[in-house]
C-alpha cells in the first residue's frame, strides 16, 4: 500500500495540492503519490465521481483514492474511508464515491480518530490536515476499522438514470472531456447491439462506431469509449464545440 | 535529504520543467521530485513567493525548494541557497524567498562553484543547468558552505505592510487563488477578536467566519485561510469575479 | 531502466493520464514517471515530437520516453518502439519521433506482442492499454527485440526546411511557448555569426543576444534559446502577442 491518488478541485496554481504531498510524505516517506486530476470545475462533486470511476479500476489493489472536492468543507459533513474492490478511498461524505455504491455498502467508515489527523484541523482545508494524513496512514497499513465507526448512510448523489424504452435507450450526457467528447451515462453492457441510430440534439448518428478513424475527419460518430460509455464525439474534432451542448443533453438510442 | 519541490512559471506545455526534473533524476535517481506550482502568471516573483512560504512548513525537515521566477536569467543577479528552519531554498536573489526572511538572515549563500552546475549554462535557462543540479547535489548530501561565498544583501521584496488604525487594521489582497478567494496580507496573529467589520469594496462583512459554510451558498463572508491570513470568500462561489476585484484591494478590519 | 517520461495531448482534467500511470505501476510498482506535457493542443503530432526532442537529451541513459499525440488510434496506423542514443521512445508511427530521426533509423519496431499489452486493448486508448503497458514491461528489462518486427517505413513529418540564401537564412516559426516566445527551425550551428538583422513580420532586430535582460524590458530580440534555436522574445513580456504571430511566420537572418 504504498500509491496514493489525488482527485481534487484546487488546481495547480496556489500550491495546495503540494501542501498535501508534503503533509502524506511527512508521514511516508516512500509513498508513491500520482495526481488523478486537480482540474475539475470547483465544487462539482459528480464529476469528481465519474473521474475516480475511471481510475480505480486501472490501480493496483492496495491503492488508496483520495478525492477532495468539497464545498461543505468544514460543516457537520462526514469524513470518510470506504473499502471497494481490494483499493481504499478517502474524502468527504458528500457523493464524490457514488459510482462506486454498488460495492461498498457495509464498507464505509466516518473519520474520527485524532491521532490520524494533524495536531490542528484548519476548517476550511481538510484535504491537507485531516485526509492527506489519514491516506499516508492507511498507505503505512494503519487498519481502516480504526479511523472510526461504520457509516450506514452515506450521502449518495442521484446519477441521472437511463431509460429504457421499447425501441431503445434515453440517455444523457454527464462528462464533457478535455477533447470536447460528449460521454453519456449508457453503459456498454446496456447496448444491444450495434445496429442502432443514435440521436442527439438534431443529429442522427448510424451505427456505434469502435473508434475514431471510422468516419472522416470533422464527421460525427458514435462509439463505446474506454471508461465503457457511450459517447458522442467528432474524428479529430471537438463534439461539444460543434454540436453546442454539454452535461445534460438528452441522447436517444433507437435500434435499427 | 531526497525531496525536492519546484516552484515555476514556466507552464506545463513546452517540457521544460521535464527538462528541470530529467537533470536532477540524472544527479540523483532517487530523488522525490514534486510540483509546487507551475502555473503562476510569468514574472510575478511575489506570487511564488507566497506560494513557497505557503508550503515551506508542510514539508519534512531537509526538503529543497527550487523557486524559479526568473525575468533577470543572464544577467548580473546572482542565484543563491538560502537555509531556513531546517530546509533548504535554491533560485534566483530577486526576492522569490522574501517572505521567509525574517529567519533566513546569515543563512544565505551565491551559487558560483562550477562542479554543481551543469557542464554549460545556457544563459536563458538557470532552472535547468544551475538551480536543478545544485539541488540535487545538495539532495545527495553536499554541504551548501560549498556553494559559494555568503550573501549579506539578499535582494527583498516590499511586502505590502498592513496598518494599524484606532479602530482596526488596514491592509489589501496579496494574492486570489484559483477559487477567486481574496487572501490578504492581514495575518491572523493581528486579529485580535472576531468581532469586527470587514470592509471590502462597497461590501461590509460582519464577523469572521470559520469555514466557508457559515454562510448561505452565493454569500459574502471574512475568514482565516489555511495559510493564516484573513480572506474574503463567496461560499461556493468566486469572490475576485463577483465583486469585480484582485490584487491590491484595499481590506479594512474594524473592530465591534 | 526505472523512469518512464509521458508526453500526451489528454489535458489534466479527466484522469486518463492516471490511468496510464495505475497500468504501469500495476506493472512496475517502483517506476520513475515523469510528466513531460499533458497540455499540447489536441492532435499536434509536430508538437509532440518537438518536446520529446527537446527533453530527450536532458534525462539519464535507459529513460524510456513514451509520446501518446494519436489522432488515429484504431486504425491500421502502427505501434512503435526506437532505440535512440541510448533511450527508448514508445508511441504512434504518426511522426511524433520525426525530430530524432537521424539518429534512429535500423533501430525502430512494431509492437505486435501481445503479452506485453494489456488483455483487452480499447481502440480508443492505446496510450493506456498498449503503450503504458509496453513501457512498463521495458522499464524491467524487457528485450525492445521482443515487441515485434523490424520497421524500415516509420512514418516521418516533413520538418520545415531552412533555406541559406546569399545574405543569410530563411526559416520560419515552428513553436511558440508558454511565454509567447517565437521558436524557429534555425538551429543554433547554421548561424555563422552573431553580426545578423533577423526580420521578422515588419521588424528588424540588430543583432542575436544572449540573454532577455541584454534589451530593455518590452523590448524585441533574437537568440538561442535553450533547445537550441534561434527564437524572437520580448524581454519580461509575450512576442507572439506583441506581434501577432504564430507558428508558420516567416523568420529571415541576413548577415550584417
Amino acid at each position: 500500500m504504498r500509491i496514493i491518488t489525488l482527485t481534487t478541485d484546487f488546481g495547480t496554481r496556489d500550491g495546495y495540492v503540494a501542501q498535501m504531498k508534503g503533509v502524506i510524505l511527512g508521514i511516508h516517506p516512500n509513498a508513491t503519490i500520482i495526481d488523478a486530476t486537480h482540474d475539475l470545475e470547483p465544487f462539482r462533486v459528480l464529476e469528481a465521481a465519474f473521474v475516480i470511476r475511471g481510475i480505480a479500476d486501472h490501480f493496483p489493489r492496495g491503492t488508496i483514492h483520495v478525492a477532495v472536492v468539497d464545498p461543505g468543507v468544514g460543516t457537520e459533513r462526514r469524513g470518510i474511508v470506504l473499502q471497494c474492490g481490494g483499493s481504499l478511498f478517502v474524502g468527504p461524505d458528500n457523493g464524490v464515491f457514488s459510482f462506486l455504491l454498488g460495492d461498498i455498502v457495509g464498507n464505509i467508515r466516518e473519520i474520527t480518530n485524532h491521532d490520524l489527523m494533524r495536531g490542528q484541523v484548519h476548517p476550511t482545508f481538510h484535504g491537507r490536515d485531516l485526509f492527506a494524513p489519514v491516506a499516508a496512514h492507511l498507505s503505512l497499513g494503519t487498519d481502516p476499522a480504526d479511523v472510526g465507526r461504520v457509516v450506514a448512510d452515506p450521502v449518495i448523489l442521484a446519477i441521472p438514470p437511463v431509460r429504457t424504452t421499447p425501441g431503445g435507450l434515453e440517455g444523457e450526457v454527464i462528462h464533457v472531456d478535455r477533447f470536447g467528447n460528449l460521454c453519456t451515462n449508457i453503459e456498454s453492457g446496456m447496448l444491444e447491439r450495434t445496429e442502432a441510430t443514435v440521436v442527439v440534439g438534431e443529429n442522427a448518428i448510424s451505427g456505434i462506431a469502435r473508434y475514431f478513424g471510422e468516419v472522416p475527419g470533422g464527421a460525427l460518430l458514435a462509439l463505446v469509449n474506454s471508461f465503457g460509455f457511450l459517447e458522442i464525439a467528432v474524428n479529430r474534432g471537438n463534439a461539444a464545440a460543434a454540436l453546442g451542448l454539454g452535461v445534460h443533453a438528452a441522447v436517444t438510442v433507437n435500434w435499427t
